[in-house]
């Protein structure tokens, strides 16, 4: 196994570790409640843009979309193999129910999901995350970054 | 592949199966942070009883534990084999420093990790987090229960 001093790593190397985890199938998506308690829910991405941008299906009914609507902060975060590596992206979280966003990310089997009209099913939502910052764990060390 | 249908499930089934996921050794735990934003780092569980009690060990210095000091809000997620399948845990987050608490979760191999003096170490502490209530995830049913 590859090891990484992070202390000596450049950001380029850090980040470029960073990219491999966060094509990652599952994301754990954080989110403030009413009651200013932390809320966590593991969701695949269904469409990512580099350390950028990742889209979700959702439901408008969901816990979570509502939690948005109230305060867009919202973290993901991707688990390494071993427990000691793990990124977290800091950003905000959109609702988007326009045609075009759910085109991008619809997939066929979506419909057994959807069964109230499929795509057109008015439950149907997307959540996008656009992250501002980066925070990646490797053994005991942090280093954290700006995401342009 | 036993499968459940939740809405059919007593409660004392779907807890059940959250005692299960709860064993699982990592939980990713969830802060809320002083811009009012989600936090969520994988970390591994020290020690537990049952789906009411959970301790960690981290560091006084640790971003999160200042996290805590400032907002003891606090959640652990379990990720089930398959996505479907997860169990968030809602409640609070202490954090302990008396030698009672660190003996508790000690294990051997820490000295490692903390090197200033092993379980003396004064950036060693213990993360205690109390469950309140429990939401287990089943395909798109979701269930949720109190935690006595």
């Amino acid at each position: 196994m590859k090891t990484m001093n992070i202390r000596k790593a450049t950001l380029e190397d850090i980040k470029a570790k960073a990219l491999k985890l966060a094509k990652k199938k599952i994301a754990f998506v954080g989110s403030v409640n009413a009651h200013n308690a932390p809320n966590i829910k593991a969701m695949v991405v269904a469409k990512r843009d580099g350390l950028k941008t990742f889209y979700f299906a959702s439901n408008n009914s969901a816990l979570r979309t509502e939690q948005y609507q109230q305060n867009k902060n919202a973290c993901i975060y991707f688990k390494g193999g071993p427990i000691y590596r793990g990124l977290m992206l800091e950003g905000t979280m959109e609702i988007l129910n326009d045609d075009n966003s759910k085109k991008l990310i619809w997939k066929f089997g979506m419909k057994n999901i959807y069964k109230n009209g499929g795509i057109n099913d008015p439950d149907f939502c997307v959540l996008k995350f656009t992250a501002k910052t980066g925070r990646y764990y490797y053994w005991y060390e942090t280093e954290t970054f700006e995401i342009e």
